[in-house]
Formats: structure tokens, sequence, C-alpha cells
């Protein structure tokens, strides 16, 4: 499926991040991840639990369902499954066949976040997940505001195209980050590791961007040096870094501020996302700036990205057409779709069911 | 189409409740049933009339035109049919060609109710119409409060299978019949007859429901027996008998209190439904109790029922799956939905264009 | 598509009213043409503009971006297109591969309508865009009252039907018009030429219409010729004399008024459709008696015409019948349809590109 080769859509053998911490909570909830229905919910002593979403009996969506004790019980008629997903009881039978159960998925909960693993659970290895030195989330660290979400009307992979390709930072965002975004011109320096690929935008000796200059209380030249490094197959984590110009000798200008955001993007259905938003920043020691930050990303920034993934999947199912021209800009763009497809094939390739799953589409 | 084997939509030859008698007047309305358009509405002296809902002109609705005289006149080019569905004017030309008309469905007002025939209508029995005697309908019987009405957005089998199974009540009902409700853990006893289909659910000895004990004003244990007969395809009539614990000799209990109601599933189109419920009953003379119990149950029950059904269609064609495990209590729904089977089936044998039609789903 | 055979949607070699000259501004909009985005907008003298509306990097919609000078700016990642439709500017590189281009469509000014060419550039002849003159638009003719637009929920052959057969006068508008309406039983005179079909309906001595006598201040008998021409492939040019009967020696009676109509139907997708409108009147040298005119047209009148073309597409859809009686009445439509037919099929011989386009449907 566009922008990956015809039959392909998502690995499962991978991490998700399927929910904020504080979403899941002792009242179930439903949410779609790789195009399949999710309950989750906690036990009593704060367990996340995440169990297929839809009871084998009569379809009913058991994330609007009821928990009981550790157990989540259907609200049609019912049928009770547990944290692993074996029945505990069905009314109107003491017997409880093999047959009746649900798929439980591996979950873990780091840091803020709820990872999930919606592929085989034997492969479910818990160091794949990024730590959260990797990810720069150690003590206090950019003193991060976290929780954003939306349900993003579009397939998943535009999500990543919008962060492959920070050129649209001076065009999709100038409503929201001013003039200044608008230099973004440079093509970036691109890296890959085994499950991930960043890129990093250098502008030196450009005007402070409007947006800066108010949080920073600065005018006149800098240097900015705005990154992005993707965790696959969901986790964007990107900063900006404003620093006074590099000196003619080549050593680096005072740093006057970072701003540092993380993206999740994870498949909801084949045509929606479940989009995940956390912000922060170096230059205050108050949690208020970084609140600040995040309320602005989450009320003006993202809903821009937002605008331009579901403008995109409205243009292509209405008018029936996937071609595309490539830019300079969209190296990164390249280097990461071929990643995601390289991913999946590979999983195809081990496992002929999940190929045949796949492949649906 | 799920739950019936794939090809299966329902019988045509068949009664089914297209509306209730006042909903019917001399404004015309448009009703879907078993997939196709019906324009209702009464001649001068009351005559109740269903037509074909498209004129053959144009496909304007004929339920979204205008009754002239004891004729319906369409609303776009004024061509006009008679109650016969013959054409009775087209405003253009003097001759009528006798192509143009449109189908007139045989009708019965019985009771409250408007009895329609889809199939053939020489086969058009009306004996076969379940008799106000057998349905309990007799003068004065429960003080029976009508009228209820829902549009469903599911398919019309999943509201059968919602009331084959009566172990939903203390489950999917918990919010509005509240505790005690949950005791419904009992295998039904089923019999069937030649056009029918019941369920008897026993429990002695138990709790009284908070829902019946607010009603009857008594608290401590009784005996409940709760039962529902589907008169084959659309009406089931049921009833919750509260009586005191039966003594230890085996002659029973004084009756606190009987409650009756209608449930009416009439198949609108193949992901939607008319769903027409009624409500009554015998332990007091006040209507104004049956009128109670009727919003009770038109303004929190019933919703129940939707939202099971609804999400149930959501769930079935988001996730694209229809397996399911049987348990016990689902005995009434397998000889429910194989009497189903079996009812379409046999036309289909008998009448090679109904089959055609019916397959084609 | 009905009422055309089947794989026949609209022909492209042909001038179609895209939208009214004040709609197209130096704010970019986005319209569907013939199942195309299209963007429009003006150069900084003035000039129309109209672009494929799809950017061919990554799909953005270039009707939702922003006009820097004469050129548009995709409002995702900054690629720049001229005029002409060629790549002005890409952010992220020097070079412009011929390929990063979008169509540019021949787009003429007159009066105050922007007509387009959807279809091959090189047969783009003006001459062809019916005349003012030809279309009644003299200076100050009938002071003509325009800029109505709608897109209606329906093919836009339903549209040109409607406009066929004005019997419907009496029926679909008979809440608008009022009583008198109703005496269109009449056969209109049909008359074609190249590229136009016309259509007369005469009725002598008739009671005045409620509508006319309103605006008139006249009761009694007169002559009403009511008629519509279409000029292939989007524009209905219409009227209605009222005058006082003619006499008996057959001289025409005084001319009380006339009424003049302007309807334009462009198709958008497969099943939307552009919907224009103007009026006027020559009984009053007060603008403002036109644009009451207007104003009840737009607000009482063709809201019936809407409706009725969205009941028909809606009941087409759901009902999955598109079969037909034909009355005397439907003689312009015949002609006009089959006009259609020959158009499209005409193009489609002598293109086979835009005949594989076509057909793909």
């Amino acid at each position: 499926m566009y922008p990956l080769p015809d039959g392909l859509f998502a690995a499962r053998n991978q991490w998700y991040i399927a929910a904020w911490s504080e979403e899941v909570t002792r009242e179930p909830m439903e949410r779609w991840i790789l195009d399949e229905p999710v309950a989750l919910y906690r036990t009593e002593n704060g367990k996340p639990v995440a169990l297929e979403g839809r009871c084998p009996h009569r379809s009913f969506p058991l994330g609007r369902s009821r928990i009981v004790g550790d157990d989540i019980q259907c609200g049609y008629h019912g049928i009770t499954f547990r944290p692993d997903g074996s029945c505990a009881a069905i009314p109107s039978q003491s017997a409880v066949p093999a047959a009746c159960r649900v798929r439980s998925y591996p979950i873990v909960e780091q840091w803020r976040w709820l990872w999930i693993w919606m592929g085989d659970p034997a492969l479910a290895d818990e160091s794949l997940i990024p730590s959260v030195d990797e990810l720069g989330l150690g003590d206090g660290d950019h003193l991060i505001v976290s929780g954003g979400y939306n349900l993003v009307g579009g397939r998943y992979m535009l999500l990543h195209d919008n962060l492959f390709d920070l050129t649209h930072v001076g065009y999709l965002h100038m409503p929201s980050f001013g003039s200044g975004g608008g230099a973004q011109d440079t093509v970036p320096e691109v890296k890959t590791g085994p499950n991930w690929v960043s890129s990093v935008y250098t502008q030196r000796n450009v005007d402070i961007p409007d947006f800066f200059s108010r949080f920073l209380n600065f005018s006149g030249k800098v240097d900015r040096v705005q990154g992005l490094k993707l965790f696959l197959p969901c986790l964007h984590v990107g900063g900006t870094q404003i620093s006074l110009p590099q000196k003619a000798d080549g050593t680096p200008g005072e740093l006057l501020g970072s701003l540092r955001v993380y993206h999740a993007v994870t498949p909801a259905t084949r045509h929606s996302t479940n989009y995940f938003f956390a912000a922060g920043q170096s230059w205050s020691s108050d949690r208020g700036v970084s609140q600040q930050l995040f309320d602005y990303q989450k009320n003006r920034v993202i809903p821009e990205d937002i605008m331009a993934s579901e403008y995109t999947e409205e243009m292509i199912q209405k008018s029936r057409l996937t071609s595309e021209v490539l830019v300079r800009a969209d190296a990164v763009c390249v280097t990461g779709r071929r990643m995601f497809e390289k991913m999946i094939h590979d999983e195809m390739t081990f496992d002929p069911v999940e190929r045949a799953l796949t492949a649906l589409g």
C-alpha cells in the first residue's frame, strides 16, 4: 500500500507504542493497532494488560466491556477472560473449552509509554525497545511534557513521510512557526543503523526563527541544527538546537536553547493512525515553559501535520493516483521507506502465516 | 451473511411487521424492508397501502412524495399510482403503458401492527399471521403500551441473536436492570413448533432483581421465570413472572407480577434493521404503570440492545472476522438460526426467481 | 453510468463552466471537475489560472496551498508551479526535473463565468464557447443576478435530466411555485443543433401561476411559454414569457413579463456535481427585483431540484436499480442523453488515450 509497494502494510514482529501510561486504567479502552482491535486495561496491582479486543463468542468489543478483578468480562454475555487471554468463566456452563480464548499481547511499560508486541509472542524480546537513555529520557532531561494523542485519518506511512522530510517545516508550518522556518532549503545528512534512520538539517548564520525568537527572547543570526532519529518501527526522537553562530575558527557558538520532541506513529487501521506526541526544552528549569511549548505544538503545529496527512490520504483515495516525483529532500524518506519495506519483507520470509496475513491487505 | 451461511439474507414469502398503525397516515412515509424501499400511506377511508417506494420513471422515492385522494403522486414529475400499484396518470400523456406500475404489497392491519408480505402476493395467506389471542393481546391484557421504534445500524439476525440469548440480561443490561440480573446463569428450556421457537429461563429462590423490587415494592427471595417465544420471521413475545418461591411440595408461589414485552425485528437493508417494541404489566390497573415501564425500557434497556447490535456489526465489518465460539446458552440461538436458514432455503427451492434475488446479496 | 450507457462518464474535450469570476481570487481554491482536482487562482494582474490540483511530489492539494506572485506554492513542502504548470522551484535542489510539473488547463473568462477545458489543450478552441450574444447576456438584458453555486451529491446527468423535463415544475416545485405550476401537462417542442438541444412548453389561456401573479401583480388568464436551451455540455439558458392570451386572429398578446434563468452543470466527481445558477427579469428596471427573484430561486426552488437529484442518486445506489419507464415528456431527455452519449463516443473514437481514461470509470 502506497507509499510502500502493493501488498505491504506493516511489520508485526515489532514493538509499537500502544498508549500513554495514564491512558490505560481500570476502565478498559479500545484501541485499534495494526488493523486489530485491542482491549487495554490494568490489573488490580496496576499491571497493564493488552487483549484481543473482540469477544470470540459474539464479536462484542472487549474494550467496551468491564473489568472484574484482574479479568475482563464481556459486556454482552459475561464471558470472562484472564490477562493471559484464557477464559475464566462462561456464565451458562462450567466447562470452558480451550477454543474460548483471546490473544494476549506482550505489553511493556517503560517511561510513560506502553509498548505492545502484536506479532509472535515467542519473539517479543524486550531488549529491542529503545532504552530510556538511548531516547534521552534520563532524569529531568528537557522536562518533557507528554500525553499528546490523536487518531489521524490517514495511513501511518504518511505520518512517517511527514517526519522524514523536515523541509515541510518552512511551508506546512508557516502559519504556526512563522517566518524563518522558510529557510529549510537544506539537504539533510542521513545516517542509518540496524533499526534506525536519522537526519540532521544544519543551517548556519540564519535569522532566528520567530518561534524561537519569542521563546528565547533573542534576535539576530544563529546556527540552527534540526534533526530527527526514527527508531523503527514507530518512535521519532527529534530536536532543534539554536546556538550563536560558530566562530571563524570553527568552534561552535554558545547554545541558546534546545527543543526536544517525540513523535510516535502506530498503525491503527489501514487508513488511520495512532499518533502520540511529547515535547520539552532545555533553557528553563520552569516546567511551565515546557508545558507552554507542548501546548503550542499540540494546538498549532501538530494539527498542521495531521491536516497534511489527512488531505493527502483523501487526495490519494479520491484521485486514485499515487505516482510521485522524488526530490533531493526525499533522501531520508526513500531510505526510511526502504527500511520499512525490508522489515516487512524479512518477517514475511521467516513466517509464512504472517506473510499470508500481511498480504491479505 | 453471518450469522447465516453465505448467500442467505432473509425469507421473502413471510409476513413482517412493517410499521405501527399510528405511523402510517395520510402523509406518505418511506421504510426500507428486505432491502427494498416501501412507500406506506392510508387511503381516504383509512385503508393502509404499501407500494414499491421507487418511481419506475426516474427512481424518485414515492415515500417522499404526496397523496392525492387514494393514490400516490410522485413528487418529481407527478406520475400517479393507485393502491394496487397500477398507474392512474402520467401528466404528459393520456395513454398509460402497462410497464408503468409499481409493486403493491399485501398489507394487513391487526391489533396495532401493519403486517407486510414482500414475496409472491399469491402466497400471502393472512392466516399465517399470529392471531391476537396467540400473542396474548386480548382485551386489556397487560395494558400494553406500544409504539417503540428504532432503525438499528446492524443486520437483523444480530437482533434475533440478542433475543435468543437472555443470559445477556445480566451483563449487557447491568446498567439498566442493576444487580440481580446477574444471576442469569441458567440454560433455557427450548421448544419449537412449525413456525416458532421458545425459550424459558427458570430461576428458583433468587433475590428479586432491583428492577422488579422497585416496581413491585418487594424485597426477598422469589422464583423468576423469564421467556421469549419467536413467531418466525419477526415477532418475539416475552415475559417475566415474579412469584413467591414455590413451596416444598412443589406448588407454585403467589404471582407477584408479570411483565410482558413484544420485540419485532424486520430487516431494513442488509446492514440495518427496523426494530419495534411494546411492553406492559399485570400488577396494576393503572395504565401509567405500563407507560412508566415502557419508557424505562425505551430509554434505558433497548438502547443497550441497540448498542450491542451496532457494536457487533461494526466489529464484524471492521475486523472482517465472523468466527465464533458457541456456549451452552446458545442452544436457542443455534435452533433459531437453523429455522431461519431452513425457511430461506425452503422458499429458494420452490421459487427459482426468489432464489436468484435472494442470492444476489 | 446511468442514465448513460455503462462505461460512459463525461466528454473531456469540451468547455465546462468551472467557477463564477468572483469565486476565483488571489486565494487558491480547490474544485473537482470531471473527477479531477483543479486548483483555481488569479495571477497578480488578475488572469485566471487552472492547474491540476494535486502536487506531483506528495499528493498534497494545491487548491489548499498558497500563491506566491503568479505561482502556486505547495502548502506541504514548498514546491512551486507556474501558471503554465511547469515547476518554478524545489526548495531542496536547484535542478528541476521535467517530470515535476502539473497540467495547466486552458481557462477563459467570459461574462461572469470561467470556462475550463479539461481535455487535450491542442483542441481547446475558444470559439466553441457560446457567445455572450448567443446567451442573451447583452448589456443590461434582464438584469441578471449571478453567483448561485451548489455542490450537489448526485451524478451530473441527473441534473440534466431534471432540466430536460420541465413537467417537474408542476410537481417537484409545487411547494415553491404553488398552484398553477401544476398545469405543465404539455409535451414540449424539441429542436436540436450541432451542439444544443432546446425545448419549448407552450400553454395558452391558463391561469397565471401564483409565482408570476405575485411578481407581476396580475390575475387572470395568460399565455405561458417556457423553454430551456442546453448548450452542450453544460449550460442551460431558459426562460418563461407570460403574456396576455393571444387574440382570436393569432396575434400574440401583450408581454407581461419575461423571466430568464441560467443553469450550468459541471461534473465534479462521478457522483457529485458543480451546479451554477443565475436569474433575471425584464419587467422592472429595478435590479432589486432581479435580486428578489434570484433569492427566491436560490432559497426555495433550487433546493427542490437538488433534493430530487440527491434523493434519486441515493435511491439508485441503495436499491441498485436503474431501470426506467419513459414517458412522452421524456422526448427532450432522450434526445439530450443521446447527444451526450454521441459526444463522449466521438472523442473516444478519435482519442484512444482519452477513451481508456473515460472507460476507467
